[in-house]
């Protein structure tokens, strides 16, 4: 039973996902943990590691060989070859680069789905080039939900110190209070619950947010969202045997002796735990999608488009993102009971 | 030229507002800076002091007597004598206690609009007893701009570390996109600018958080309102000459290295400002009235009514409180070319 392999999809072609990638394949602490498995350009790769003076990929498999012959023993690079490597600029919002990230991500999904790869680590990409490409999806969460039909998912932020699950991430701000209901709550309070158990080895303990100001403070501010949405559905929760509390109001649930008595946040809106999250975890912090068939992490950083292929990247990030795939990998296949 | 005399109003009688006037009335630290006025119920202070074991206040002036000759050359109470004090029971809810807070900060800054006093620090009030006694404000910012007949207020929060003013602060999560103009953010940016160039002695560096997550991605998330409030005042301030960045992400805004390079963050409403100042000044905060003609301070915490009266309230946030009164009126003063 050799190491795990974990899939990475590259990012966008533009940004620093590539140098990330190269940067993990030579990597002696990633090698020792599982095999990478990278889906990317060639064409972009060859010109980044040029570019940024890191060492070229030692294999790389066309796409079309890997999906007949999915094996890895050594650290591989897929070539999905779906760009020009040579017409692609860094650091521009890019319809070609928007597909091409895209395409990565589906072919690795593909994989991870039909068991030839352990999990899936995703690289940055670039919203606008995804929405340009006709991506219909605003992120990566929303496009694994539907790559693997899962029925209900939420982003979780982790970190040592901090983490945070939502509600609603990507959508602005007034669209909040409509995509609020028991059941939406209810499933993110229990991903929660099910993701920091295997995170901790324990049975978490989770505070939820209420939505306003002190928590709505009985109905002085709002439209008691907390006792219509967020009460009820923690109530159910407790009801069936979780350590949850809330509604909780949102500035005390991230004082710091309150966090030291908390394994995860429920949050309800995209800032109200990404400000404290990057705040308190901004180089260590990992995303990963719960609720999927799949193990999914990702860096909770950003395409970096104004220093994408200079090589001044900080991977550490990424590596504490293919540690997590690992670690999840094997707490999926050991409750499965078998090898990751 | 003697201290200035500081008046305070002591808060909710059921809260831990009784307490910390009785200890900063007895504080040394507090008597070398100012001479403290206390605005209370004196009967109040009496049964804490003893419930508490904390020593009796020891010069107390009625109000009628102080309306005729407001003068402190001590640490004084004031006694609005306005409850039955035998009636109040610790950490209720209750319409006398929300009406005796409301009286306390009346008096009191009709003595430093009188010019009686040198500034006015607040103790914590209850929301719910001061909607119970029919006072029609949700806060102090409010009443006080009421009281003073103030055009553009907001509310500030410093510390050694981080300060953050609002240009929403107590209304529900839903409201807040109606209430955005540029006008009003413009009038914040400027109210910001002028109290951090007073606390930091030199042109401050403001930086203004979008609405949506990522400050709308260009469109991506949101109704455009970057694009439609906040980027035009921050055009409006940057042309007049001030030192301001925005609409930046909300999550980037409070990363350490952003805030290492930030005077004052300018938010759009109560949390986003509120999560990162509690969990990174949770003991050392205090809130700082910005644009009336008077110096208001105030503790940034409740009214701790699970531990009301039992003397184990922190009063080093009060002392607080009242340090940065005494800095700020002195600032005032000079500016005015007058003795505090």
């Amino acid at each position: 039973m050799g190491l795990p392999k974990i899939g990475v999809s590259s990012g966008d072609p533009a940004g620093i996902g590539p140098e990330l990638a190269l940067r993990l394949l030579a990597e002696p602490a990633v090698r020792e943990q599982c095999v990478p498995v990278v889906f990317a350009d060639a064409g972009i790769l060859a010109r980044v590691a040029d570019a940024c003076g890191l060492p070229a990929p030692e294999r790389v498999v066309p796409l079309e060989e890997w999906r007949c012959a999915p094996d890895a023993a050594d650290p591989t690079v897929v070539d999905c070859h779906v760009l020009d490597a040579h017409a692609v600029r860094p650091g521009r919002v890019d319809a070609d680069c928007g597909r091409a990230a895209y395409t990565y991500i589906e072919e690795c999904t593909r994989a991870v789905m039909a068991g030839q790869l352990a999990a899936i680590a995703t690289g940055p990409i670039h919203k606008e080039s995804l929405r340009l490409a006709g991506v219909p999806y605003p992120g990566h969460t929303e496009i694994l939900a539907a790559l693997t039909r899962a029925p209900r998912t939420c982003m979780l932020l982790t970190s040592e110190r901090l983490s945070v699950s939502f509600v609603t991430t990507h959508v602005g701000y007034a669209e909040v209070p409509g995509l609020l209901d028991a059941e939406r709550i209810r499933d993110v309070i229990e991903l929660s619950t099910d993701a920091l158990r295997a995170l901790r080895g324990r049975e978490p303990r989770i505070v939820v947010c209420g939505l306003n100001p002190h928590a709505g403070e009985n109905g002085l501010f709002g439209e008691r969202e907390e006792e219509r949405f967020i009460a009820p559905a923690v109530e159910a929760a407790r009801a069936a045997g979780l350590s949850v509390e809330g509604p909780v109001s949102p500035d005390a649930a991230f004082l710091p002796s309150r966090l030291a008595a908390t394994d995860c946040v429920v949050c309800m809106y995209h800032d109200q735990g990404h400000i404290p999250f990057k705040h308190i975890a901004f180089d260590s912090g990992v995303n990963v999608t719960l609720g999927l068939p799949i193990v999914r992490t990702s860096v909770d950083h950003g395409t970096a488009f104004d220093i994408a292929w200079r090589g001044v990247a900080d991977p550490r990030s990424m590596f504490h993102v293919i540690e997590l795939a690992v670690r999840l990998a094997a707490h999926r296949a050991a409750a499965a009971g078998r090898a990751p």
